[in-house]
């Protein structure tokens, strides 16, 4: 295959940003001045991958913009890196700077890549773990360099993330998302469950969980109660939204201590990211939401940047 | 098929006592001065089943036992009142005896069974909702009618139900079995899981999710980052007994109030009644353990004698 014949971009200059998490591969095809060329997607994650399978993957996605005789960087973040990954890229233990330290190299068959994977964060007490989010936060921390405050990181599994002069402090994590899929898909809840989004039902559940949240089992299985007995049929989309506003009612007292003092920015994917903000806001606090893919692609030019000043150092010696 | 020719027993007396929930059915042959002549399962519970597919389940497993020319009283308790069961019978609401009235008679194609299906429990406020656990404790007060104070009946949908002057007075239920199932075989988490029980890890887990119960989402995760941070290895069947210690030691804290304060006894399954026991035991709170199965085949037992009694009444009216 030949290199698409773009305007404005030297394909032999080319490098790979990729995100590859659990369920999906993000690549953006970037030049040497991070402009971005393409920025391409499958659903090729970690969790469907043997290690044999991660450069094939890559290539399904990249081929076209690979030049035959060079060599093109590709700096890859998330689950790829872990142990059940391509490679493992161990964790660098907090504090320490997000990004930079513990590259992993790959080797690969095709000579045209050549592959270093970010590694995770880990924090020993207590015992936590992350990888990919660090990315996005190096991203974010490449505007602000001066943040000094709370990240919160919506997924299925949330971040708070406390940063401090360009550091990673302390982080704590929260199942919160996985818990609501598998209640919400698996549990008797499902039952419950309809499509759509019925606010005053999701700040209810919030308000509930953030001030019982020891209550938690308990208020889960009364959602399917309501629906079996309410006299009204329930709001469309009610029960969901109650749902997730339980849980996250319940994350958010797990962690009021450590939000209601901080200067706090929400990253994450846009509906998510939203929900979290609004709830934040609906107790009182305000925050500032951003876009957690492209945190995560400012994150990996930041990398980029420093893997060329690494090599260009290495051959000047 | 003739009727097994047994000692002991007069075929044409025989009586079915069912209880059908929503993965087994357990049935007992019984005779009308209740002794058991066959004990008798399947896994075909109410959850696999159309309601023209009840019949033949139950057929399965009774037809030795039937004589022909007999109208044999079938007694059934549990899931196949539900809406999605068999007949629904429609739930009574407490403040009010176990079991006695609504009663669901269903027309079988089958002349030989004469069934009724004992409704299940509903509250209003908060909402809630029981079936099968009514029929165990119409049993426990068939054993023991004064008394007052606390059932504790766990489960996949844990029961707590506060009795008084033999009358259920008020329920809750919490999710707490169904959740351990879902996190320990769905989730992150079941990679860290493991065979057998450690019970220093249990008991960890239930003071760590009793002491904060608030800070669930955020525990859960831990056990996963502990499994891959922790020098030394987890001991066999430590991170399962530390997630099924926390998820116990957050229903008790939601629910310490009320255990606090009552006599209490725990209905259930042989180990699953034992564990919560041990928890509240190690809680400072004494508890009574009970079967659960010899609870359900009592109260199958005194439905059946009121069941009788109206028949009686009605005969000679």
């Amino acid at each position: 295959m030949s290199a698409p014949n773009r305007m404005g971009y030297e394909p032999a200059d080319v490098w790979l940003a990729v995100d590859w998490g659990t369920s999906n591969l993000r690549l953006w095809v970037m030049t040497s001045d991070k402009a971005i060329v393409a920025s391409l997607g499958s659903d090729q994650g970690m969790g469907r991958l043997a290690p044999q399978e991660f450069e094939p993957a890559l290539l399904a996605l990249a081929e076209p913009y690979l030049q035959a005789g060079r060599c093109h960087p590709v700096v890859i973040c998330g689950m790829a890196g872990a142990r059940q990954g391509w490679v493992e890229a161990p964790y660098q233990q907090v504090p320490c700077a997000p990004v930079g330290q513990g590259l992993q190299e790959v080797v690969c068959q095709d000579p045209r890549l050549c592959v270093s994977i970010l590694p995770g964060l880990s924090q020993e007490a207590p015992y936590d773990v992350m990888r990919g989010e660090e990315t996005q936060i190096a991203g974010f921390l490449s505007c602000e360099p001066d943040f000094g405050g709370l990240v919160c990181m919506p997924g299925s599994h949330t971040k708070w993330v406390t940063l401090k002069r360009g550091l990673v402090q302390h982080f704590t994590t929260a199942l919160t998302g996985e818990l609501f899929s598998l209640l919400a898909s698996q549990s008797i809840l499902r039952h419950s469950m309809s499509d759509g989004w019925h606010e005053p039902s999701f700040l209810a559940g919030l308000e509930e969980g953030f001030d019982q949240p020891e209550k938690l089992t308990t208020s889960l299985f009364a959602i399917r109660a309501q629906s079996l007995l309410a006299a009204s049929e329930p709001a469309q989309g009610g029960q969901s939204a109650r749902l997730s506003g339980l849980l996250i009612g319940q994350e958010l007292a797990a962690l009021s201590k450590v939000w209601q003092q901080h200067n706090l920015v929400v990253i994450g994917s846009q509906d998510l990211a939203a929900t979290y903000a609004r709830a934040l806001e609906h107790l009182g606090q305000p925050v500032r939401q951003l876009q957690g893919d492209v945190m995560a692609l400012a994150g990996l030019c930041q990398a980029y940047e420093r893997l060329q000043e690494q090599r260009t150092a290495g051959a000047q010696r």
